[in-house]
């Protein structure tokens, strides 16, 4: 059995492509693995908040040696981490936001990229001082966008800061299986917006049915 | 008189490299300019909500037909493009969170990067449908990073997605004249990160002395 986790990024409910696709991918994916569990984590509709100070000093301190106060500044990180170490394929949905991913989806990366847990910091290894910490995940980002043209080759592919972006954030933390779904054309609407979100479910689907051995368990 | 915004992103407070900085990037400003007007936008100590459904359905429908409702999700983000396009100079301090820029930046950007105020959208001219709508405005971004090397040409440069990103999404409002200037290895302390202090500083007192004539006014 291996575990799904879901995380939606859109502030839209039922006016959102993404949130709508990484459901669906959900459902594709439960019909090949009928036993695996799926989380749900939906940082669009409630939004977690940034880092603060207090988050970035306990982080930075020796586990062993964190106060109460410490421990407490870090208790939802904790929670986000402890869900994220547990999966073994990530769902993402992600809204293209001007050109990035939406300010709720960076909130959510810097709760999860934390020193000791998902990543190691080992400032004498001058060579290579961080090392990530999860091992054998896979993750499918959904990316939906006002317009088209962001998938690799494609006229406004320089434009996209959001593939580059979770690829370097994800891989960084040991991710390294990250497939794209692209949708395009919410501004635009109409038939090339069906289009799109036809080709993209088509895509979805594909996705869904690669792997379909249950993956490893990675603990 | 030009006018000048100062915007900090950093969490931290007196810790914050970023937040030392751009404050003193706008003292030596001060000191060439000394008529020059100067505002203060912290969204790190006072974090900005991110875009909700509301906001954006707002946002898209035509400014002389939006309901009381429709004008009040937009009011905090109506505030802040009115203080940005009021700016000539902006003055960001960018702390790397994780190869990007920090949440608490984004949500900022959502909120200013506003369809009819800040770009134009139209859909008829299939070659080029948005086009920015402030004009003439400079941007000088001091960045901080836990390690250093991120500068163009370094080793990390490719891991940067703090400057391609901030290029991107401010050309795409107009803003084309933008300096960068970095402060690296917070995180290894020490006389790393004094050097790199030093340098920083000495990049930011050239880039105040650059324009040394105030900017022309382009309310």
């Amino acid at each position: 059995m291996a575990h799904v986790l879901r995380i939606d990024s859109s502030p839209r409910a039922a006016r959102s492509h993404t949130r709508r696709l990484t459901g669906m991918f959900v459902e594709m994916w439960l019909r090949q693995h009928p036993a695996d569990a799926v989380s749900h984590r939906d940082v669009g509709l409630q939004p977690l908040p940034p880092v603060s100070e207090s988050w970035i000093a306990a982080a930075f301190h020796p586990a062993a040696e964190r106060t109460a106060e410490m421990r407490a500044a870090l208790s939802l990180s904790d929670e986000l981490v402890d869900e994220l170490l547990l999966a073994d394929l990530l769902v993402l949905g992600v809204p293209m936001y001007n050109f990035g991913i939406p300010a709720q989806l960076k909130a959510y990366i810097d709760q999860i990229v934390r020193i000791g847990r998902t990543f190691a910091f080992e400032p004498h290894d001058t060579a290579q001082p961080y090392k990530p910490l999860t091992h054998g995940k896979r993750a499918v980002v959904i990316v939906s966008s006002g317009d088209a043209g962001y998938g690799p080759g494609e006229c406004l592919a320089r434009f996209n800061h959001v593939e580059p972006y979770l690829r370097t954030v994800l891989e960084y933390i040991g991710i390294r299986q990250i497939d794209f779904a692209y949708a395009g054309y919410d501004e635009f609407g109409g038939e090339r917006l069906q289009r799109s979100l036809t080709a993209a479910l088509a895509r979805i689907n594909r996705l869904a049915l690669q792997n379909s051995s249950p993956l490893a368990r990675t603990a």
